[in-house]
């Protein structure tokens, strides 16, 4: 079956709106995806930024809110931006690794950006995100234990430097056929491509 | 009719893609389009840039070649970077606002951006830009010569602070129903909320 890998940030917008298109429409288009949670923060440090974009150009920053709003909108999807933003989203990338290694990391994945991005929830409160594994039927204190791990530590370092290598300088982002496709309005172009490779 | 604005530079490769597209669209929608050439420029500099991000973000300029080629392969368009990149757009866009006031400002518009992105033709020169006038079927020395009137130029200036004032940050944007719209992955959209409105 072909492949395509889906890179996101759960600090990002577009990456929520990716996230939660994404299952049913690699499902019809015959493509796996593999999800791959990285941080943007060490990426847009490279190039000189401290924060998201959309805070330092602020006519950029009101315009997403708007755009997001509308696209949600055609997606019958609530649309609220969390306070502050963007959010830490380090221990929630730590722990979707860890859900994906024991196979509940994309319920997990869609789980937090509802939490963040449609409830206006702190996703950088780890209390937050053991809330999130309980209501998934997992035991919180086990699996935050593992996201601690130093294996996890350096899972989650390593698709940073993967993304990072592979000219990924935003999100979401997806490889198919081994090319990039930046936003989540790349994602059926990107599953096109994977399925005729 | 409704009406829809849209807010170009020539300059800018996805302005190019969207020039190409809009006409047919707009009239299956049933939506005037008012095409308005401002300047990215002054916007990028009261922002701190000094060039197109594309050259200021080198992983994200290489990633807008690719992916113009590949949205134009999609539309059967040629892409092609002029050099250098971004061109100056002074001259094309004071003589699309003479061609819009006397009818022929879209063909030209179309022309110029076949012209530089198409063909790799250096719209910085005045001398091409004239070519261009001339094989529309006008006079360019007369047509240069209203370009560098002060109704010109003050025309260009006041689009471009219009454009500021309407917060918009790059191109192409489109107004429908008061509301911005930005890039040319927005256009079906902003048709869309022109028709309703």
């Amino acid at each position: 079956m072909p492949a395509l890998d889906f890179f996101y940030e759960f600090a990002s917008t577009y990456s929520y709106i990716a996230a939660m298109r994404i299952a049913p429409l690699a499902k019809t288009a015959g493509v796996t995806v593999r999800w791959q949670p990285f941080l943007l923060g060490p990426i847009f440090k490279a190039q000189g930024w401290d924060t998201s974009p959309f805070n330092l150009y602020p006519a950029k920053g009101r315009y997403m809110v708007r755009d997001c709003e509308r696209q949600c909108a055609d997606l019958r999807l609530t649309f609220r931006l969390p306070e502050p933003f963007p959010q830490n989203s380090l221990v929630a990338a730590r722990v979707a690794l860890v859900g994906l290694e024991q196979g509940w990391g994309e319920d997990f994945s869609r789980a937090v950006y509802r939490t963040e991005f449609s409830e206006g929830g702190n996703i950088g409160d780890a209390a937050v995100i053991a809330g999130v594994v309980r209501a998934l039927g997992h035991d919180s204190t086990a699996v935050l234990a593992r996201a601690q791990s130093d294996a996890i530590k350096g899972k989650l370092r390593a698709e940073t430097e993967e993304a990072q290598r592979l000219g990924i300088f935003g999100a979401p982002s997806f490889i198919a056929a081994g090319e990039l496709f930046w936003g989540n309005d790349r994602l059926e172009q990107a599953l096109e491509f994977a399925r005729r490779s």
